[in-house]
C-alpha cells in the first residue's frame, strides 16, 4: 500500500535524525511491500527564516491531507537565536502548538521505558528500578492553559497577566477513553493525575474520568494529586501503567518521566486525534549545540516512526520489527554518544541508522 | 524575651510531632533565656469535627495576633475520611489555603537538603549526587491558579470548568525580592522557573524577575522552563541554589525536590510575608496511617521550629543550635522508622525528640 507522510525536519538535529528514520521506513517498505511517499514541509525556525511564520497555512494543509506526520524537532538556543526576539506567536515553538491544534491532536502518548541495555544510564538507584519500568504518559494536548484566553494589561500603572485553564467534559472524555483503550492493551491500570484539592477543572477531570471508567470494568482507575505524582515518579515508577493527565501537568510529568529513564534520546512520542492521522516525534529537543555533527541519537525518531506504523497505519508487525531491530543493535553494543558506556562501540547518527536498517 | 506562638497540631501525626518541637523549643528557651508562649488552635479535619469549618475566624485572629505559627499537618485519608465528602472549601486542606491567604504569607521556602548521614536514602545514584546537594525552592504562595476565579457551569448540557492564573507585577516582585535576598546569603544563584514559551503570566514573571535582578548585581539569574526543571532536578540537582517559581509549579517542583533527597521526614518549610510573622510546618503530610503510634519522624517539625527562630525571631544562634543537635543525633546513629538503615538504632517519635533535647 501507499502511505503519504508529511515530513518536518525542523531545526537543529531535526534534519539528521529524520533522514535516519526515513532510511528505516524505506527498508520496511522494501521488505514488506509498502510505499512511503514523503512530502517535506517547514516548521519552527526553518519556517520563520523562509516565510516569516513558524507554520504556514500551506504547510498545515499538506499535513492535513497526508496519512501522518513525522517531525524531527523545532527550536533553537533561546539566548543566541534571533527567533526569540520575535513575539511569542511567531517563535519556533508556536508552530508546534499550531500544528497540534490544527490537526486536532488532543492525545499525546509518551512511553517511558527503561531499556534493559541502558539500565546503567538510569539516574535512579537499582533498588528503586528493580528489573525496569515501562509505562505511558497520556497527556491532553489541545486544551487547558495552553489554549485558554490570555492577556497582559496595565491597570493604574501595574502590569497584570492572565492565563485561563478551561476544560469541558467532551475534551476530558475523549482523552480519558484513549487512556483506557491503551490500558486495555497493557496492564489495565490508569492513574489519573490532577489537582482536585484546588482546581475546578481538576474536579471535573476526576468526575468525567470516573464516568468513562464505567465502560472499562477491567481497568483499575486510581487518582493521584500532581504534586504526589512528581514524587512517586522518583520514588516508585514501577507502580505506573498509564498516567492520564491534562496538558500542563502532562508537559511537566512526561518530561520528568523521560528523565528517570536516563536515556531521553531513546524515547518516542505520538500525538493523536479522532482519526488515523497522527504526529510522531522524538521526546527530546532540537539540540542545536550538536546539530550537523553526526552526533545525535536517531533512535527516538526511528521509534517514533514505529509508533506511526502501529497507530496510523495499523502495521503492527512492521512496528515490532523496527523495535526489535533497535533492541538488537543495542544488544550488539552500538551506542551514540548520549548513551555511550564503557566497553561499548561509539557510532554516529548515520551509522546508527545504517545498523538498524541492517537488522530489518 | 517572650514570643507568642500559635500552635496548630492539626490531624494525623500532627499532634505528636508538634509535641516534640515544643519540647525542643522549651529547651532552647531554658538555655538561652527566652520564653515561648503557646496558644493552640484547630485547623483542618480537627477543626471541621469541632466547628464545621476547616479554619474559624477566631483561629485566624489568634494566629494574626501572634509572633509566629507552628503547624503539624492537616488532612486525612481521602478514600476513608468523611471530611472528603464535604464541598472543597470545607475540606481540611482549605484551612491551609485560608491561613496562607489570611496571614498574607506569599513566600514559601522549602530547603531540599541531602543530609550527609542519610545519603543512602537518596533515590538518585551516587554519580549524580556526588557529595550531596543543598538548595531552596521559593514558591509564590498566595497567587496564581490557587486563588484566581474559578467556576463550573453547564452549557447546552455540557459541563465546563474554568480556573484562572493571574499574577500582577507587585506579586511577582515581592517574591522575587525574597529569592534574591536569600540567594545573597547563600551561593548567589537564582533560577527562575516558568513556562514563558506558552503563558502570559510566565512572560510577565520573567520580565519582572529580570527587573528585580538589577538590584542584586552579585546574584546570577537564570531562567528555566518548568518541564526542563522537572528533568534537571533528577539529572543534576547540584546545579541549583535558589529556585524561584509561581504557586502551582512550586507545588509540583518542591515536592519533587523533597523526594530526591529520599528523606522527606527531615524537610522543614517556612511561609512568610512582609512582616516577621511566619508559618512553619514540615514538608511532609499528616500520615494518618501511622498516627498515634509513636512512629512519626519529628525532625522536619523540629527543623521548622528552627526556621521560625531564624526568620521570625532573628534568633540565629538558637536556630543553629537546633540544627546542630539534629545532626549530632543522626551522627550517633539514631533513626525513626522512615529513615531507618541497617546498623542504626531505631527510636520512636518521643525518643527522637528527647535525644535532640539532650544535645541542646
Ligand atoms: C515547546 C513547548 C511549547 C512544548 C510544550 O510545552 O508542549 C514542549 O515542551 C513539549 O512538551 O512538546
Ligand atoms: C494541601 C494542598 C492544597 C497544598 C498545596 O497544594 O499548596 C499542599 O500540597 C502543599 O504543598 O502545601
Amino acid at each position: 500500500m501507499n502511505y503519504k507522510i508529511t515530513v518536518i525536519p525542523g531545526d537543529g538535529i531535526g534534519p539528521e535524525i529524520i533522514e535516519e528514520a526515513k532510511k528505516v521506513l524505506n527498508q520496511i517498505g522494501k521488505r514488506y511491500g509498502h510505499k512511503f511517499d514523503y512530502t517535506e514541509v517547514l516548521m519552527g525556525g526553518a519556517s520563520i527564516d523562509a516565510t516569516g511564520v513558524p507554520l504556514t497555512e500551506e504547510a498545515l494543509e499538506t499535513a492535513k491531507n497526508s496519512d501522518s506526520v513525522l517531525l524531527g524537532a523545532v527550536g533553537g538556543n533561546v539566548g543566541q537565536s534571533n527567533w526569540y526576539s520575535l513575539p511569542p506567536h511567531l517563535r519556533p515553538e508556536a508552530g508546534l502548538l499550531a500544528i497540534r491544534k490544527g490537526l486536532k491532536l488532543f492525545a499525546n502518548i509518551r512511553p517511558a521505558i527503561l531499556f534493559d541495555e541502558l539500565m546503567e544510564a538510569c539516574p535512579l538507584k537499582e533498588d528503586i528500578v528493580g528489573s525496569g519500568f515501562d509505562f505511558v504518559v497520556m497527556r491532553e494536548l489541545t486544551g487547558g492553559l495552553y489554549f485558554g484566553a490570555r492577556s497582559t494589561v496595565e491597570e493604574n500603572g501595574i502590569r497584570k497577566a492572565t492565563d485561563t485553564l478551561v476544560y469541558d467534559e467532551t475534551e476530558i472524555r475523549r482523552i480519558a477513553k484513549w487512556a483506557f483503550e491503551i490500558a486495555m492493551k497493557r496492564n489495565k491500570k490508569v492513574c489519573s493525575v490532577d489537582k482536585a484539592n484546588v482546581l475546578d477543572s481538576s474536579r471535573l477531570w476526576r468526575q468525567v474520568t470516573k464516568e468513562v471508567a464505567k465502560d472499562y470494568p477491567e481497568v483499575e482507575l486510581t487518582d493521584m494529586l500532581v504534586d504526589n505524582c512528581a514524587m512517586q515518579l522518583v520514588k516508585n515508577p514501577r507502580q505506573f501503567d498509564v498516567i492520564l493527565t491534562e496538558n500542563m501537568f502532562g508537559d511537566i510529568l512526561s518530561d520528568e518521566a523521560s528523565m528517570i529513564t536516563g536515556s531521553i534520546g531513546m524515547l518516542a512520542s505520538a500525538s493523536l486525534g479522532d482519526t488515523k492521522l497522527g504526529l510522531y516525534e522524538p521526546s527530546h529537543g532540537s539540540a542545536p549545540d550538536i546539530a550537523g555533527q553526526n552526533k545525535a541519537n536517531p533512535i527516538a525518531t526511528i521509534l517514533s516512526a514505529a509508533m506511526m506504523l502501529r497507530y496510523s497505519f495499523d502495521l503492527e508487525k512492521e512496528a515490532d520489527q523496527i523495535e526489535a531491530a533497535v533492541k538488537s543493535v543495542l544488544k550488539k553494543g552500538y551506542r551514540t554518544v548520549d548513551i555511550m558506556q564503557e566497553g561499548k562501540t561509539l557510532v554516529g547518527t548515520k551509522e546508527m541508522g545504517d545498523l538498524i536498517v541492517q537488522e530489518i
